[in-house]
């Protein structure tokens, strides 16, 4: 059955490690049929807006979606488009890597992060001109739906340690929601879990990432827990993600744009490639999956390395080197 | 003129640390009053409220209040002992010492979180029952106010680069909100500083925390990347703090009760002699204050350390130190 896959490559260097990825995708020949789709900041100079219907439509009915990054624009074109693969979870591994320098090496994590409400559920009002306020919302069913997931990935993963981000000592109703329906669906699928507070947890995460393994999250906790995760394994460079639903995903790296190097061949494919594997790991492909993460695995252990780790090679000698260790 | 100083120990590590920072305080000689106030799970227990209103009237009407920390019942103790001083900044100052093994040695940052508002101005709904709601407030005056405290207090204290946490945009009415009012204080004082993306900024932080210097926060980003902090230098044993209204103030270590270890008299007494610096600098000690911190930090340097170090002294031993260096 051939796969028809959404092809997103956005601002920045979202250009230059998705066609990397599509390299990386098409040298295992399994016929993907991948259609382009435009979004981000020079799609919405052109035409007044970053994320055209038509972008949405394609993602929306896509198999698969592999999205590069926007600049400005980042929150126009992604939060659309993880509705419009009907996403609930956002999956952001962060493993550090043998030769890779990193901040801790033992690190070996996984965020989920529920991708549909929290704060992203974008209620705001300007009450008075001096007062304005944000809704939050989280709900019973969204919240069981990840916890669901969450539990269920750490199992099929071989992750024993599951921990239950959380502020209900302060978010009393609303975080305290989260966790009541962790609670639930852990004792019914008979999990075990820990919560932890997401202010000391950002602190034991950094002093010994090896104690934790998946962190459930509702969605800025991970939004921000995944970024600090980042930076324990020596930068953004480095994680992949999946935005997944209940039969349609898309694939992104963690980082964004980053303009600043643009437009000069030097961006790291890492994470982008590694958010391939995650899509053949999700459409079924998992010999494949494994076979290019051991190959950007290998890569960054002695390959060449971009400039973000410390090397001067290009994105296209790094893609090389994968296609090589394939 | 005798300063009043309320001093709440609270529950676990709490009621061994404080005492260690008034027996420093009493060796300054400076013929403070100290009159003890209740409050924690103990009270709850005893009384059937966490904090009596007289605790709080003491700390309402004291010249400072020096508190150590609450279990269970943290929230319900600290909130409003924060808003009894009126306190509208909370000032965490988190840097690494010489001597004490830091994941990022480099660190000297402070924390400016708005005390007041965001999340944690606690309004919540339950709409129905899988619906819940949690009304996040930013207002102009509260941001406008600690815009100016940040600014303000990072040239007085030398610290050269400011930064603006935010998360404009997803949440772009409230925190943008907040980000025109560090705008307008900056442009009316003109002072310089970047902003910065709360999830980004964490990575930022621990990949280069000698990068940063005073971070301006909203209340719940402030809470988590100050203990992000923690995790850079050592751990929250380390880090005081200061809640500051316009005509008092309260002191605390960011650390909690610690139930774990109480009792055993082996609690690092260093972020809450520390804070007990930050009270002396407040009330107008200056040197006093500077003493205090520099006595730490011999101590932490090179004299004897609570496990949470890796040593084996215990409370009194590491107090006892402090009072030889002073
Ligand atoms: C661009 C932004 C809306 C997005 C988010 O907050 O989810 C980004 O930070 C991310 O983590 O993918
Ligand atoms: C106990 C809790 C309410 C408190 C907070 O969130 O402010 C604590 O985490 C802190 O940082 O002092």
């Amino acid at each position: 059955m051939t796969h028809r896959i959404a092809v997103i490559p956005g601002d920045g260097i979202g250009g230059e490690v998705v066609p990397a990825a599509i390299e990386v995708l098409e040298a295992l020949d399994l016929g993907f049929e991948f259609v382009d789709g435009e979004a981000g900041d020079y799609v919405k100079e052109e035409r007044g807006e970053a994320l055209p219907q038509e972008t949405y439509d394609l993602a929306a009915e896509a198999d698969a979606t592999l999205f590069g990054a926007a600049g400005e624009t980042a929150a126009d074109v992604i939060l659309p488009l993880r509705e419009a693969v009907d996403s609930f979870a956002n999956v952001r591994p962060a493993r550090a890597y043998p030769g890779v320098d990193a901040v801790k090496p033992e690190t070996d994590l996984v965020f989920v992060r529920e991708n549909t409400e929290g704060v992203y559920a974008g209620i705001e009002d300007d009450l008075t001109d001096d007062v304005t306020t944000l809704t939050r919302l989280i709900t019973e069913d969204a919240s069981r739906r990840i916890a669901e997931f969450g539990f269920e990935y750490a199992e099929e993963n071989g992750f024993s340690d599951v921990t239950v981000a959380h502020k209900a000592n302060v978010m009393r109703k609303t975080d305290g929601r989260f966790l009541d329906a962790c609670e639930a669906v852990a004792a019914a699928g008979d999990y075990e879990y820990d919560e932890a507070l997401m202010d000391a947890l950002a602190m034991h995460l950094i002093m010994h990432p090896e104690d934790y393994g998946v962190v459930i999250c509702p969605n800025l906790a991970g939004d921000m827990l995944s970024d600090l995760a980042a930076g324990l394994v020596g930068g953004l460079g480095l994680l992949p993600s999946a935005n997944v639903g209940p039969d349609n995903a898309l694939f992104e790296p963690v980082h964004g744009s980053a303009p600043d190097i643009a437009g000069e061949g030097i961006a790291n494919p890492a994470a982008m490639i590694l958010s391939a594997a995650m899509m053949l790991e999700h459409l079924g492909y998992g010999d494949e999956a494994t076979r290019v993460r051991d190959a950007v695995t290998a890569v960054l252990e002695d390959g060449p390395r971009t400039p973000d780790l410390g090397g001067d090679a290009t994105t296209a000698d790094v893609t090389e080197a994968v296609l090589d260790a394939l």
